[in-house]
């Protein structure tokens, strides 16, 4: 059995407005009628092959996560006292587990276009975390992206490969290179690992994190289907990522191929990528009419919203707010006075 | 004394969504406090200069006419029974008044910056005027426009020139070529000349029409503050402007300069040039941020618009119905769904 381990933090500003404070995105049906984190609870749903899932998240996140995982029988909730970011919020869930249990972590905003292929690679990875190794879903690189980390492959090993180097967000000329040179694949942050395996790396590279982790878990509380850790032992914590904390340290790191039409939907041309286009390259959500354009998005959540005579723009309606960027302008959406002072 | 005819026809959907049926482009504050309608009444304001003001405005816009004429004196609204084009309209006025009266026939859709130069420039129109030409104000063509109607200059005469011809809206080459020759000035729709001579001219040039026109005003009825002609009368009439009917046709046809600021406000682009812009060249009205922009306008009445890396567009929200615009494309905004179906 393989168990789900979900994590939900974040705000994700970059897809401001229709992603708030108040509205965050996992919780929202970006793609279709099932939210970003319900189709995360969907994709591991098969019980023949996955255990009950752990939802890691924050206090804010707590009712959007019970009211979109009401039917998922056996789940447990994981209620971060604060943000630590990544590495102690796994290390929660891996103290929750059995030290053999083989947990897939998932983020719970980002797209998989193809199930079957997600399945292949999380089994994959869970054979390969079965011999203790650490594993990593490598994504098929396409694009010279210089929004994600980037994983080298080393020495082939039977159902994956050695991890030679985990790679920083690249500038765009060296991203052109790796994907020149090839062997370089996305980081999706979808990680499988024994519970213990997991808890022993950040032991030996995180010790005061570990032990922290472990002291939350030690005099946390379970309430119903929610777990709080002591929030005194986790405040202690320095934040810190999976993957500097554990992924580019330890020696028994992996990776496996999966192509399975990912996306972080990180910005709203990435989201735009995502979603079916016409033959002009251009989506319309909601009311509208589009003259005279090319690659262009309009998301309204109510008013029409006409267009005449523009290329490579996503116009969003949200309430009282209205974005219009360009594709290239849709990285700096978090940086909006609307976006930041929320 | 001239005597003012302010023009109140016209739906204006290339201002669309601002520009309504519910609510037409004279009857909106688009530059400053004052509606354009009530800015050409502003205009014509000095009693020392002009006789009160004559409207001549459809059925659908009486509402507004009133309420926004309130506090001017001795005002006459023309009612006209259907919409048959400006000769009509402007023999309706020319009917009601003596024959030696000098008319100065006003579009209050139109913006003028410089009043100095207006009423220099129709003072000089009504000199002429009471000398029995037709007179135009031409507007200084300060740039090769395919959307106006251009007036060629004859002969000097004192104040001004005999009119050579009149041209239809040109194409890009054509209005080239004009601006390079010389001598040619845009028809902003300004005339001024005797009520009586109007009249002849158009027995002579449209007799069916002034024979119309005189007997839906001799069957009319005034109410009030109001004339109402004849409807069956007025039905009978072919509809035709003043520039076909009579002005190209007449042999008293003159022109005087008007270097005044004025702009018809045609469409989004217009408006955007007539507004103060900040060193960007953007312009921002109501809520809003824009970030790496230049030659962008915000109009919102209510939704905070945010614009990232956009060059030459408009955006407008006025209600349920939000318009993204390149300037080009401003040219076709009257042909959209929601301009076209309201």
């Amino acid at each position: 059995m393989i168990h789900p381990v979900i994590l939900c933090g974040g705000g994700g500003t970059r897809l401001w407005p229709r992603s708030r404070l108040a509205h965050p995105k996992p919780f929202l049906p970006l793609l279709g009628e099932r939210t970003l984190f319900e189709a995360t609870l969907d994709r591991c749903s098969d019980r023949t092959i996955f255990a009950p899932p752990i939802v890691v998240t924050g206090s804010g996140h707590i009712d959007f996560v019970q009211a979109q995982s009401a039917t998922v029988e056996d789940i447990r909730i994981v209620v971060e006292p604060s943000a630590r970011n990544t590495a102690p919020a796994i290390g929660l869930a891996a103290a929750l587990l059995p030290a053999d249990a083989v947990m897939l972590v998932c983020p719970s905003d980002h797209h998989i276009a193809d199930e079957a292929a997600f399945l292949a690679a999380a089994q994959s990875a869970a054979v390969l975390a079965g011999q203790d190794w650490l594993v990593a879903l490598g994504i098929e690189a396409k694009r010279p992206e210089t929004g994600f980390g980037y994983i080298l492959r080393g020495d082939p090993i039977p159902g994956g490969y050695r991890v030679q180097r985990f790679i920083e967000k690249p500038d765009h000329a060296r991203a052109e290179q790796f994907l020149k040179d090839g062997g370089y694949s996305w980081n999706g942050g979808i990680f499988a690992f024994r519970a213990g395996n997991y808890l022993r790396e950040l032991a030996q590279h995180r010790p005061d994190m570990a032990r922290s982790v472990q002291q939350a878990v030690a005099a946390g509380k379970r309430v119903g289907t929610m777990f709080h850790p002591d929030p005194a032992a986790f405040a202690e914590i320095t934040p810190d990522s999976i993957d500097y904390a554990v992924m580019e340290n330890t020696s028994r790191a992996a990776v496996v191929a999966a192509d399975m039409g990912w996306s972080d939907i990180g910005n709203w041309e990435a989201l735009k990528n995502a979603r079916t286009a016409d033959a002009d390259g251009n989506v319309q959500l909601g009311a509208g009419e589009l003259v005279d354009c090319r690659n262009v998005m309009i998301d309204s959540d109510g008013p029409r919203v006409s267009v005449i005579g523009l290329e490579d723009v996503v116009v969003v309606v949200d309430g009282d707010e209205i974005l219009v960027t360009s594709m290239a302008g849709a990285q700096r959406v978090g940086k909006l006075g609307g976006a930041s002072s929320q």
